[in-house]
């Protein structure tokens, strides 16, 4: 399957079976920047933070980067000083195949937390790699970062400012692990954008708050999460002008948040994506604190996906939630159907009509506490039988 | 089946089926003092609270009880006035079956959320329930209160000071919904020791916090979590003397780890009991954050139903627990297999060994965060797809 990306001036994509993958699929991708471009990246806010993430956090500081080459089947995490010495290799093995500095080499992988990296086995396969790079590749690195997803994820938008076009292109990767800050995933975007690093990070720091920053599937934040932006200006726009900063914010956070919804659609045995939106609380934290409660309530994801409108469940995650809440006052509703007002059930009539929004499989639940005016939304999915499957058979 | 409880002088208690389930099986219960008893308790933290929760926090401040009335298949939960008001009925009816005064009678209730209780099926019920009671009906009470709980829990144990002895002896129900503080459940325990209630209050709360606040299912706080102790004093000892006091503490927390230990044991769907102990914390505290991470998260709880010795997923868990740490310090171990030192993993021969732990049904994870020297242990079962299958299916 050709995945249809729309190609960003500049840049070539692609990916190989470098072995690193039980399964023989396709394992080391990669993007390349035919100038170097300016770049942004957020990480993982883990404590435990793996090997590239490390390394790539002391490189990012330059600002600028030319490619970025990134692995499946193994996290290079736990591997102390040793798995540094490995993501080093992995870059100067790319950086002798592209004929570029190694510091303009980021990198990233996903996988198998604790296990040595096959180094030998990304060296043979960089030349060929570098080789197969194409401006239509990056569907196949999108396929190249897939662990227990079940598609590849990806989008790609244009827009115009002063008649010249420029386009975003992004792949990611998520499924399980999931949970900000940031949402547990890799994602790579590139744009022929130009930019300044300072005004580049900040738009991505914008749009992750309302993306990844957004999302949920299990409470899970990994060592390995990575998202990074690289920007090579050749469309001759700069993010310096006002009119293309406004239309790139507003695409960039379009980008993000399709892939952000992709990778919750996709949590390990999700059957449902489903938008907890609180609103009517007293802060933004308390909002969104409420909201993930909720968004990870083991109870509310078995009754989704058992298509049970149990609000019973939805009342108890929201009292235990840690933020001030009056019981009496809340409200639920299951899209534009009523569960709960002032905090007791709306009768069977209510419950049977609510049913029927729980067979779909997107929807939002809205909780209002009636105690303010701010307001957050967590995206989510059920908990199923196949997430536990998944999860105790992973390594096996 | 009846359980083996031993008698407690002055107790008697029973159950009856008054038709609050749709199975049949018996769903009210009774525990009565033949004099009035000191009585404390503690209840649910979560905000949400049920009728009956409402109700007894109100009537306890007397610290005294006669009667405690129980029902399963409704948690008279989010149900307003309405709730308090059924909730005063059914004590009503407890109490004038028994001929005793009203606000002596403590009610606690489990079962759905949201739905009107059947005041007038536990009316109809109670004077057969109380013409039932007998020394030997604690068992019966444990099968009445019983959800999805696949066994009923209870434990006894006596002891003697001066040549007197004292009994104490205790059920309890719970299977999910668990986590403190305090772990949701209900529980009652009768003692003949004598007490005051402010001694008898601070027995409990220290009795709690290392058995019932330490221990989780699935990280959920219910609206109806109840631990009620009664002490009639029948036994001629009394809490005020010290060596009463000491005997009786000792006594009371293995009452209450064993019925814990029980509850997890039994958790949703759990195969496996599983100690989360925590060393070489900075602070009590830091420990049972990252005790209580580990023992929630998803990803460790599957690999346990898994047989899978993933430690990286143990890491992860540390890492996101919002508490400091140094990745490189950190030792853990299965039982006494190591299976990471100083943040890296032992190889492929500690994981052989570290898996034939998981094959047993009862092990202990040890961290060593070796940063000071503070510790902390919680108690947690395995996430199954029985789990799923139990809470996605619940109501229907």
């Amino acid at each position: 399957m050709k995945l249809q990306v729309l190609q960003v001036p500049g840049f070539v994509a692609g990916a190989v079976a470098a072995g690193l993958r039980k399964d023989g699929k396709r394992d080391l991708g990669m993007i390349f920047s035919q100038v170097p471009a300016c770049v942004a990246g957020v990480f993982t806010t883990n404590q435990v933070q793996a090997a590239p993430v490390l390394l790539d956090k002391r490189r990012i500081k330059s600002g600028r980067c030319q490619a970025i080459v990134a692995n499946s089947g193994n996290a290079n995490a736990c591997n102390g000083k040793q798995g540094i010495q490995d993501a080093e290799a992995v870059t100067r093995a790319a950086a002798t195949a592209l004929g570029i500095p190694e510091d303009l080499v980021l990198v990233a992988s996903t996988g198998v937390i604790g296990q040595r990296l096959n180094v030998s086995a990304i060296e043979a396969a960089m030349p060929s790699l570098a080789t197969r790079l194409s401006p239509t590749g990056l569907g196949d690195l999108a396929h190249a970062i897939m662990t227990t997803d079940t598609f590849p994820k990806s989008v790609s938008k244009q827009d115009r400012v002063d008649h010249k076009t420029f386009t975003l292109a992004g792949v990611a990767k998520g499924a399980g692990m999931i949970m900000p800050d940031m949402a547990t995933m890799l994602c790579f975007i590139c744009t022929d954008m130009g930019a300044k690093p300072h005004l580049l990070r900040q738009a991505l720091k914008d749009a992750v708050a309302t993306s990844f920053n957004a999302i949920t599937v299990d409470g899970e934040t990994s060592t390995n999460d990575t998202v990074l932006l690289l920007a090579n200006g050749l469309s001759g726009l700069n993010l310096e002008e006002a009119a293309c900063a406004a239309a790139f914010q507003k695409v960039l956070s379009e980008v993000l948040f399709t892939l952000a919804l992709q990778i919750v659609r996709d949590g390990e045995g999700a059957t449902k994506l489903v938008g907890i939106l609180v609103k009517g609380a007293s802060s933004k934290a308390d909002a969104t604190t409420v909201a993930y409660t909720v968004a990870n309530s083991l109870l509310v994801k078995t009754a989704l996906f058992g298509e049970d409108a149990n609000w019973g469940r939805i009342m108890v995650a929201i009292g235990r939630a840690g933020v001030p809440i009056n019981p009496e006052a809340i409200d639920i509703s299951f899209n534009d159907v009523y569960m709960v007002k002032h905090g007791q059930g709306c009768g069977r009539q209510a419950e049977a009509a609510a049913t029927r929004v729980l067979k779909d499989d997107r929807f939002t639940i809205t909780i209002d506490l009636r105690l303010g005016s701010e307001s957050a939304t967590v995206h989510t999915c059920d908990l199923s039988s196949d997430y536990v499957r998944i999860n105790a058979d992973y390594r096996s």
